[in-house]
């Protein structure tokens, strides 16, 4: 299955009070990692959208195991578990400058047009998520 | 000109780790402002766009006097201080619990159609406004 | 076990280009649903801090059924569904206007002091939560 | 004066119902243009902090002309236009992918202590913003 690592920068705003990234962010760099996933297999999201199909997230999970920093660099390693008709499957690991695993989890998506109805993942898209 | 009072808590994601709330966080609380002061004159923002006309936001600025925190209870004052043809000014102070002015601001919103185009603001709200 | 329910409107910034809630966003839900059932509770978090009790975000879980979408007034019902020497689990599901359920979902906390290491949860939380 | 320009792509969750950027998510890329421009000066506002010396904003403005779309590479054209005492002002552009002004805005910040208390900007950090 394709693996790809992206990396984000923490930025001001993503921290809280505690001094270290509020949880939910690590949703935001989940995204990050597949959109860059996808990119590098040669597939835009944006165009994705653009033809008429959507990948809406079903369900998430995300464990913490050590707390991310303002400023830190961190890898977002991505890789595709699963792929169905009409659903993909990615995991997560987020990765500290020191390589200490920040966080790990996952998300799954359904492939639906703009009416919200669900629609079999486009052919290529998914022969090239199974490769 | 009319003017309204909203009441916002501050949540744990809205600080950072200066223990504050991040700055960008009080043109959140602007909105809450306007389209509070916008639901107590009779209108709900979420049917002027379903009727077709959105206001987008074309200007903003904000002086920071005084930090809020977390959990606070902030008063979100808005008045209306310009009604043009196709746009609406509004100003806003912020309050913290002891009364203290912690920001103020301004927005300036464009009148558009679907397609981003300016259009008249609806004579109703237009006549709302400028009371 | 304690359940309470918490009321929240979704604000304008917190949906996406595909017209609902960005499905990060329903963390945030989460969160103001366990602040509340607290304070409900007679205990506000931001006291716990000041104490030098921390809760911190180990897991957390959420599957989306339906969408929520801008204005609308979701129900936020959380429920303690664990208490632990140092730990506590929270179940959430949120409810759009028309009762629908539009998403389920988990956290665990975990309580420790200011240098991030592991403490007992204080003795009349952990019995507040247990009731 | 010094001059600089950072790239932001465009995030997912950054949009909102109408398609384009929320607007006061600009202000996080002015943020991220200043921090690049310290960064590229050779300082990192980060260590800035460790040292005691925190920059806090004062004041914002932001005049948005055109949208920005999800996806897109931003070009956000920081200058610095002031160095005071104890503050600094930097003036922003963000840019489009094909050159379009999107959006100028510039923000004020004050440099202060944990205490909060208004303190000189450190000489060297002063020295490097006039050049």
């Amino acid at each position: 299955m394709i693996e790809h690592t992206a990396v984000v920068r923490v930025r001001y705003g993503e921290t809280d009070q505690m001094g270290v990234v509020y949880h939910p962010n690590y949703l935001l760099y989940f995204e990050t990692g597949r959109t860059e996933l996808l990119r590098s297999a040669g597939v835009a999201y944006r165009d994705l959208e653009k033809s008429g199909v959507f990948l809406v997230v079903t369900e998430t999970s995300c464990r913490y195991r050590s707390a991310a920093r303002y400023d830190e660099e961190l890898k977002i390693v991505t890789t595709v578990t699963d792929v169905g008709k009409a659903t993909v499957r990615f995991a997560y690991r987020v990765i500290g400058p020191d390589g200490t695993l920040l966080a790990e989890g996952h998300t799954e998506l359904a492939s639906v047009d703009a009416a919200k109805t669900p629609v079999r993942l486009p052919k290529d898209l998914s022969e090239l998520l199974r490769k």
